[in-house]
C-alpha cells in the first residue's frame, strides 16, 4: 500500500488539515474571480486594471499549489474540485457579465479583504500546532495584503463602504 | 457608456458564443481536475504523472485565457465562475482523497477524451459563423490530443474501456 | 537569371497577391499610425495608452514583415514604400499634434475597426486559391479583433459611434 | 493492454495516417538532405549557404516530430526509420561527394519544390476527414514555401528549369 | 488643459523642432525602403543582404523613436504619418519589383548616403541651441555612417557614382 | 599613501567638481522622492503612477552613480550622505502623507523642471574645463526631459503653473 | 475618496506603525552610507570593498521597498525624504571624504551593527500585534547579519571595539 | 585580531550553535546520501528516481551553505568536515553497491524522516533564543517534508514500516 | 577550383576518413532509431522513456554534425544520406509498429551497445594517424557509454541477453 | 534482474575501477573541505577567498558526478558516502575553528597538491585499460591545476614549504 | 572597383585618421598589456587583479573595434598588426616574468595615464573636424579615467610618484 | 615570497614551456590578423567574411587564455606582449590597406595552415612530457582545422597553392 503518514499527531493534523482545506477552497476561488473580472472590466482604466489582476490570478496560483502540496505533505488528500469551491468559497458578490472597471476594483477590494480575513484566523490556530504551516499563512498573507492595498488606493470609497 | 462591439452579425455570434462559453467552462475544470490529480496521485509512477499533468494544466490556463478573450473580443462577457463551471462541465468521475497512479491516468484519458469530444463539435458548428474562432478550436485540439495520446499510451485498458 | 517560380496557376496568384498586397499596405499603415499616436497622446490615461499602442505596433510589424514574405514566396514582389502607402490605405482621420487621450483612443478603434473589416473580406477571397494564405488571414484577425477589444473596451461611446 | 484509440473513424483515420506517413518520410529526408550539403558545399558562397541549410534542417527537424506525434495521438504508428525514408522519398538528385554552391542552391530549390508539392496535395486529402491535421500541413507549407522562395532568389536559373 | 512646455526659449526650439521633424521623415522613410528592398532583393547575395537590411531596419527603427520622443519632450508634437513621409523624404529612386543584388546594394549606398548628408546639416544647426539634441544627431551619425560603410564596401562602383 | 590623482588642473576640476557634487545632491533626492511619492500615491491612477515612479527612480540611481564615480575619477570625493542631501537639494514642497494621484503628478514635474533647468546649467559651465563630464550631462539630460514630458503629459495644467 | 484601511486595530498599528517607519528611516540611511563608502573607499583591498558595498545598497534597498510598501499596506503613509533620514537615522560616525580601507570597513561594521540592533528590537516589539510585519523583519536581520559577519570577518579588531 | 562577535548573549548561542551544528552535519550527509543513491539505483523506475534525488541534493546543499553561514554569523565556527559527518549523521542504513528501486525510495523515506525529525526538535529550542535562526528551519522543514511526501508517494508500505 | 586540402596524409586520411565515414552512418541511425522508439514506445513507463530517448537524439544529433564537419575539415565529403545510413547502419532489430516499454528499453540497450563497439575500434585504429580525431571518438564514446548505463539500469535482463 | 555490463574485460575494468573509486573519494572531501574553509575563513582577504574557494566546490562537485557516474557506466557501484570518504582521503590537515586567510590559502594549497598527485598517477594507469576514463582524469587535472596556481599565486611561502 | 568614400573633406580625414589610428595602437597594446599582467601578477592580491583586468580588456577590446570600424567607415583602412602595435603604442615598462601584485597595479596606472593623456590630445584635435568621431573619444575617455581611478584608488604612491 | 612550483620536473617543463609559449604567440597574432582582415576587407563577400572573421577572433582569444594560464599553471611566466608577438609570429604576409574579399579568404587560409601546422608538432612533443597540455594542443588543433576548412571551402585554388 501507498500511504502518506503524518510528521503531525492526529489532532493537530485535523486544525491544520482544516485550515488548509479552507485556504485551497478560497485561493482557487480568487484566482477564477480574479480572471473573471480580468476578462470583463471595461471603461478608461481597462487595461491598468485587466494588467493588475493578472499579478493576482499569479498569486493565488502559486499559493494555491504551495497549500495543496502541503496538505499532502502532511498526508492529508486536499480537495480543489469547482464543485467543492463553489459551495465552500468565502469571496461573494461577483456577478456576470461586464464590469465597469470602478465597480471592478471595488469587488476585488471585497474579495481580497474577505480572504485576508479568513487567512488571518488560519494564522492564528496553526500557530501551536504547526509553525511550519503557520508560516505559508503568514508569507501569504503579507502579499494578500500588498494586493489588497493597491485596489483600495485606486477605489472611490463612498458611504456604505470602508 | 463603454461597449464592444461584435465584427459578426448577431446570430453568427450566437452560435460562436456559445461555443466559447462552454469551451470556457470544460477549460476551468480541466485545468482544476488536472491540478487534483496532481496532487492526490500516489504509487510508483507517482512523480512522473504529477509532472505530467502540470503541463495538461498549462495548456488548459493557457486555452482558457484565449477563448475568454475571444469572447470578449467578439462582444460576449465570458463566465468562469466556480459555480458556473461546477454546474457545467462537460468532465466527470473526480473523486475526492488519493488517486493510485493508474486510476489517475485512467480519470485523465476520462476527462481528456470528453473534452476533446466537445470541442470537435464546436469545431464543426463554428466553421461557417467564424473561421477566426474555428481556427483557435482546431489548434487547441491539436495540442489536447497530443495530452491525450501520452496518457493512453500509459493507460492499461481493461475489458470495460476502449 | 533570378525568378522565384510560383506554386499558385496564374489567376489564383492574382487574387491571393492583390489580397496581400493591399493587407501589406494597411498594416504599414496601422505601424505609422499607432506609432505616431504614441508619441503625441496626452491626457490623464497618457502612460497607459502609450504602451498600448507599442503592443499594436509590434502586431502590425510582425505581420507587415509575414505578409511581405508571403507575397514574395509566391512570386509577387510586394511594396509596402511611403508614397504606395499613404495613396492606398484604409485608416483615415489620423490629425497632427496632440492627441487627447479619449480622442487617441478613439481614433486607434477607428482604425483597428477599418483594418479588421478589410482583412476579413481578404480572409474570404483567398480561402479557395490559397488555404496557406488565408490562414496567416486569420491568425492575423485573432490578433487585431483582441486590440479592437482592449480599446474598445476602454472608449466611451457617444451617440455618433457605435 | 495498452493501446492508443483513435478520435477518427477508421476510413478518414485511413486517409489521414497516409497523408501523415507520407510527410514523415518526406521531412526526415529533407533533413537529412539538408544536412548532406550543409556538409558538402564548397565555393564562394560556402558560408552563406551552409548557414542557410541548418534553418533547413530546423524546420524538417520540428515538423518531423509534429508530425509523426499527430499521427500517434490519431492512434498509428509511424514508420520514421531509415530503410523505409530511403525507399519512399519524394526527394531526387542528392549525389555524394562535394557540392559546388550554384549546385547546392539548384538542389535545393529542388527538393524543396518536390516536397512542398506532395505535401499541399496531402493539404486537400486531409480537409474532409481531419481539419486538425490539415491545418498543419498549412502552417507547413508556409514555413516550406517561405525556405524555397529564399533558395529561388538566389538561384540563377537556366532554360532546362523554371 | 495639458501642454508640454519646452525648456528651450521659442526661437532655438524652432531650429531644434524642425531638424528633428526632417530627420523623423527620413528615419521613417529608410526604414520602409530598407524593409521594401529585404523583400525584393535576389540574386547569388540575396540571403546575406537580406540580413544586412534587417540591421538598417533595427537602427531607424530605434532611432525614429528616439527622435519623435526628444520633440515630444522638446514640447513639439512629431509628425511621421505615410503622407507626411511620402512628401518629405530625403530618399529618392526605389523602384518597384525585385532588385538584383548589386542594384539593391547601391540602392542602400544611396539612400544612407542621403540621410547621413542631411543628418551632419542638422548636427551642425542644432549645436547651439541644444546640445543635447546634437548629441542624439551625433551618435546617429556614427552608426548610420557604419551602415554606410559596409554597404560601400561590398558595392561595386562604377564610373558614374563614386 | 593613496590618492587619485586628478587628470584635470586644479582651477578646472574645481569647476567641475562643483558641478559633479550639485548633481549627485540633485540626483540623490529624486531617487528619494520619487519613491516617496510611488509609496504614498493614491487616486484612480495609482497603479500607472506607482510604476511610471519606479522608472524615475532606476534613472536618478544609475546617475548618481554616474556622477559620484565620475567625481571619483577625477580625484574628488563626492558627498552623498543624508544631511548633506537634505541641506543641499533643488527639490522642494514635497509633503508627507497620501499623494492623491493629479498632486503626486504635479509634484513630479515640478522636481524634474527644477533638476532639469540645474543639470543645464551644470552643462553650459562644464563644457571647457571637461567635455568628458559635459557629455555625461548631456545625456542624462535627455533622460530626465523625457520623464519630465511624460508627466506633463498626464498633468492638468492649472491657471498657476505652467 | 481613497483611503487605505488598516486590517489591524489602531493600538497594534500605532506599534507595528513605529516599527516600519522607524525601519524605513535606518534602511534608507544605509543604502546611502553604504553608497558613500562605495565611492570613497581606498587602499589595496580597494575593490574588494567596494564591490562588496554595492551587495549591501542592494538588500538595504530591496527592504526599503518591502517595509515602506508594508506599511502602506497597513493603511500608514512611510516617510522616506532626506530630511526624515538624516534626523532619525540610527547610522553614525560616517566623514566625508576619502575612506582607507581599514577605516571603511570598521565603519560598516558600525554601521550594521547599530541597525541590526534596532531591527532586533522591532522584532519583538511587533511579534504580538502583527507576525507578518515580524516576519519581514526576522528575514531581513538574516540578511542584515551576514552583512555584518562578512565585514568583521575582515575587520582587525584593536582595543578600543568589540 | 580578527574575531566574529555574536549578536546573540552566550547562553542563547550555546543552545543555537548546537542546533545549527547538528543539523550541518544532518544535511552534508544528506547531500552524500543522495548522491549515493543517485548513482547506485537501478530497476524500471531508474530514472525518475535518478532525477529526484538530485532534486533533494539541490535542497541539501542550498540549506549546508545558509545553515553553516548563519553559525558562522553567529560568530561560531562550523564544522562540516567527512569525519565530523561520518561520526555525527542521524541517518543509517545506506548499504554500499547497487539499490533496486523500491530499496532506494525506501532508503530515502528513512533518510528524510530522521532528517525532519530532528530538525522539527530543532525548530523548538531555537525558538526562545533566536528567532531568525528558528525562521530558517521552519522554510526548511516544508522543503524536507515536501521531498519527504513524494518519496512516500511512491513507496509500497509493507508490514514492518508506516 | 575550391578544394580541401588535408593536413594529413593520404594513407592516414583514408584510416582516419573511413572511421569517420562508417561512425556517420552509425550515428544518422542511432538519432532515427531514438526517434522511432520515442514516438511508438506504449506502457506504464511510456513518458520516462519518451523523454529519455530525445536525450539520446540530441547526443546522437550533435557528434553527428561534429563528425561529418571533422571529415570535410580533413578534405573529405562524408555522406549522410538515407539509403547509404540504410545499408551501411550497425543497429538492428527496430520493427514497425509500436513498443511495449520494456522492448523498447531492450532495443536501446542493443542499439547502443552495438554503437559503442563500432566506436571503440575506431578510438584504436584512428589513434596513430590522426589523435585529434581519435579525441572526439574518445569524448562521444563517454556521453554513449553513459547512456547504454541508463537503459542498462532500467532494463530486466533475462537469460538470452547480457 | 537488473545489471549493468561493463565494456571492459575484468582485469581492466578492476584498475579502472579502483582508480575512479579513488578518486570519487578525493573529490567528495575537496569539496568537503573546500566549503568547510569558506565558512570558516577570517582575515583581510576574507571576502576573495570566500569566493574563490565556491569555484574550487563547483570544480569538484561536478567532477564528482562525472567520475562516480563514468564507474556505474563501466559497471561498477561507487561509494561516496562520508564514512567512505573520511577513511579514503588523501587531504589532510584541516582543523575545526576559524581560518586565518593566509593559513586559509596554505591549506588550499596543500589539498589541492594532493588530489593532483594522485589524479596524475590515476591518469598514468588508465591508459592502457581505458583511453576513456584516462580523458577524463585529464581534463579535470587541468581544472585542478588551474586552481592549484591560483592559490599559489597568492600564498607566501615560507622555509618549509615550496 | 570597391571603395569606402569618406563624408569628410580630405584635410579634415587626414586630422581624423592619424588620431583614430593613433587610437589604435594604443587600445590594442592596452588589451596586450592587461592580459598580461593577469597572466602574471602575484601576491597576496592576485585574484582581485586577475578579475580587475580582465574588464580593462573588456573596455580595450571593445574600443578597439569602435575605433578601427570607425576608421573604415570614413573611408581609412586601420593597421592593427603587432609590429605596427609594437613600435607604435605609448604604454612602455611592462617586463617579462612574474608581476607581485603592487607592481602590477603600478603598472597599470602607468599604462592608463599614457592612454588618457594621448586620448585628451585627439579628443582635442578631433572637435573641429569630426564631432562624431570626437564623441566616440569622449565616451572612451570616460570609461578609461574610470578604470585609471579604480587603479590609483589601490596604489600605494611612493615619493617618485603622484 | 610568491612562486608557482611546477608539478611536471624540470625537462619536463622545459620542453612543454616552449610549445606554450611558441603557441600563445601565434594565437595572439592570429587574434590580431583576423581582426586586421576583419576591418580591412572589401568586396562582394565582405560581409560573410567580415562575420565570419569574429569567429576565428573568439576562437583565438578563448585559446591564448587558455594556453598562457596553463603555462602560469605549470610555474612558467607567459610572454604574450606585442613586440614579442611581431617577431615569433609563425603568420606572414598580411598587408596593410584594403583587403579584396578573395585575397582576405587566401591570406586567412594562409594564417590558419601556418598556425595547424606549428600546433602539430607542438602536439607531438608534448605528448611525452605532459598529456594535460597536449590534450589543450588536441582540442584546439580540432577548432583550427574546422575554421581552415570553412575558409578553403570558399577559397579558389589558382595554380601556385595547394
Amino acid at each position: 500500500m501507498y500511504t502518506v503518514k503524518s510528521t503531525l499527531p492526529e489532532q493537530d493534523l485535523k486544525i491544520v488539515g482544516e485550515a488548509l482545506q479552507g485556504a485551497l477552497v478560497d485561493l482557487v476561488d480568487l484566482s477564477l474571480v480574479a480572471k473573471q473580472v480580468h476578462w470583463t472590466v471595461i471603461g478608461p482604466r481597462f487595461r491598468s486594471i485587466h494588467l493588475q489582476l493578472d499579478e493576482v490570478v499569479a498569486t493565488a496560483r502559486s499559493y494555491t499549489d504551495t497549500i495543496a502540496e502541503r496538505a499532502a505533505a502532511l498526508g492529508m488528500a486536499p480537495d480543489g474540485r469547482a464543485a467543492t469551491v463553489a459551495s465552500g468559497t468565502g469571496i461573494t458578490g461577483v456577478d456576470s457579465g461586464w464590469h465597469k472597471d470602478d465597480k471592478a476594483v471595488d469587488v476585488m477590494v471585497g474579495a481580497l479583504a474577505a480572504v485576508v480575513n479568513r487567512m488571518r484566523e488560519r494564522m492564528v490556530v496553526t500557530e501551536e500546532p504547526d509553525p511550519v504551516t503557520q508560516d505559508i499563512f503568514i508569507e501569504m498573507i503579507a502579499e494578500l495584503e500588498k494586493h489588497h492595498w493597491m485596489f483600495q488606493a485606486e477605489n472611490k470609497v463612498d458611504g456604505h463602504r470602508g
